[in-house]
């Protein structure tokens, strides 16, 4: 019988804190492409732009001018997808058609003054007052609602409708679908095993050495074993912390530096400004921030779109929105080709 | 106290057929569009291309060359992401670290000879036949196989590769993951309240009248009162159908005039060759086939990408991939917005 390599040979893998299944066929790589490439993504944009509304001095949609910040700057959303004041749909008539109400709010975070930079071309310095404001906007919105969604969306392709560098901020008065599942998986876990689960993983991951991308004093980045983006990572604290918050001015500073290493290796898989979607997932917050939220460990995903150049992506289509995710290297393929690639990428500008 | 209205006011809604919430948020579709605009849909192809791999005649990645073939044409995917024989990774020795064998077969089936049509292009006779070499494919795989998922990704926007009018079928030796919600889901349903639960929603649907798209003597097309996708919908066999081979030649002519309207909805609703992924469901089959899988419904899923025009699309990202769906206008907005629409447009070429 032949012998299994994951390299060689399709099989499925569990991701047992998000309870899915992806389907690992490697072999895949090797079809070639005809279909869509993405327009190329370095552009240059301009450090000022007046009619930029994420700039400083500019005048937003709803008239309001912003300051000259020249670190972070924080403002409501002004085509929030979620407002405080939603009244309730009432209880459901039939098991079939349940809605429930939603309030929350929607800020949009912006990184830094210049447009032209990205958080890989910004100093250590500089990304740890973004890991400040991110903490403190956890504080902040946590004290009244029970999820604090931070996420990035960067690049084009990624739906990012601004070139500024900056982030979006969705806390809501319910615990979101992906929340949810996080909660419960990482519960029965704790219960099942006495340990948080991502703690575990974390020292698993270090014990193997087959999925780490880079390692600092106090964080892990690897690329899951549950991957389903070609070059999803996850990244995580050595301590059990539970949110934001929490991190020590040490762990704060590691982290601005070890983001930048990774965003950095990033910047150079394809030699472009790398585009994704990431966010953080800590304990629920809220009223009931109170409780035992031991099993929950802080971490952030990144979800980078791109397959095989800076024009060719990852399509999660037919197959993966019918049936089940599909990705087309293994997990540990991925990590090796990112070892090296530390070269500081000047891919927009000069920061 | 304000009065809670759908189209005003966000709320979240659950699906219980995919065990899925989604952030519903019609406000936001008064937000502006800076973001990145998808390439025009509408191109020239030609209708025959000898070096086209899906074309009568043509020679394939592998060597083989196409018959002359005049109507539907099924053969094996080149470069497969599933293959038959793939060994086993063994027992997983950790719970984190779970992988289990996948085995199974990708084809890809031609809907015509020419290359410049699209379903809806295509004459009720001729979408008959497609409706027949899907029921034939499953009867085929599905006595090996427990789940055979057919879909179609159409346009470049959806990772289609071939414009070539096309779809492939992946057979697999496992309950994919989408598969293993719709069977706990459905199965929970029927136990609980002794009908099937798809059955009962069409029923619901029918009566309210408030998401329906098309209906006919044996068939439903309605936007799910839980779609995520701006213009998802869901199509129903009237009928307690429980996989496609069972379905009636009266059934079957029926689903091809059907599919025809709605394609042709699609195709106007933008002017364009309206992008998207399709697949269907059944209940499983392979050696199991003989239990009783009578909480099943048979149906398809219809996700298209496109939001406010030919060229600018939702992008499931940041939020989307990191907590929960949201979408910016409600399924009954969109159900509206796609009565009269009938006319055939004839986006790429006259069939
Ligand atoms: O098989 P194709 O058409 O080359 O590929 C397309 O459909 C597959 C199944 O949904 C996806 O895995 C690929 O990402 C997509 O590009
Ligand atoms: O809020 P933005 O940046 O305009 O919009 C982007 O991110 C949102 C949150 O992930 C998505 O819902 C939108 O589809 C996307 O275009």
């Amino acid at each position: 019988a032949t012998v299994f390599r994951a390299s060689e040979h399709q099989h499925i893998r569990y991701n047992p804190l998000q309870e899915e299944w992806v389907l690992v066929s490697a072999h895949r790589m090797k079809r070639p492409w005809q279909g869509q490439v993405e327009p190329p993504l370095l552009q240059t944009v301009p450090r000022h732009d007046p009619r930029n509304p994420l700039c400083p001095g500019a005048t937003r949609a709803n008239g309001e001018v912003n300051p000259h910040y020249d670190s972070t700057f924080l403002f409501d959303n002004d085509f929030p997808a979620l407002q405080p004041d939603a009244p309730n749909p009432g209880p459901s008539d039939h098991p079939l058609f349940q809605a429930e109400a939603a309030r929350g709010v929607c800020k949009v975070m912006c990184f830094h003054p210049w447009s032209d930079v990205t958080l890989p071309l910004m100093s250590v310095p500089e990304i740890r007052a973004v890991v400040d404001a991110w903490a403190s906007v956890t504080e902040e919105l946590g004290a009244q609602y029970p999820w604090v969604q931070i996420f990035e969306n960067k690049g084009a392709m990624m739906g990012c409708s601004n070139p500024h560098p900056h982030c979006q901020v969705w806390a809501s008065s319910f615990l979101p679908d992906v929340a949810q599942r996080e909660e419960r998986s990482q519960r029965a876990y704790q219960s099942q095993h006495g340990e948080p689960l991502l703690m575990e993983y974390g020292r698993q991951e270090l014990l193997r050495k087959e999925r780490l991308v880079l390692t600092s004093e106090h964080w892990l980045v690897l690329v899951p074993f549950w991957a389903v983006w070609p070059f999803q990572t996850l990244l995580l604290p050595r301590r059990h912390v539970r949110r934001l918050p929490e991190l020590t001015p040490a762990e704060r500073d590691d982290l601005a530096s070890i983001m930048k290493k990774l965003l950095t290796k990033y910047d150079n898989l394809f030699e472009t400004s790398f585009p994704y979607s990431m966010g953080w997932h800590g304990a629920p917050t809220g009223s009931e921030a109170g409780a035992n939220w031991d099993h929950w460990q802080l971490h952030a995903h990144y979800y980078p779109p791109l397959l095989r150049s800076a024009t060719v992506r990852k399509f999660m289509v037919g197959y993966e929105m019918l049936a089940q995710a599909q990705r087309d290297l293994t997990p540990e393929q991925m990590s090796s080709s990112c070892s090296g690639l530390s070269r500081v990428l000047v891919a927009v500008a000069t920061a």
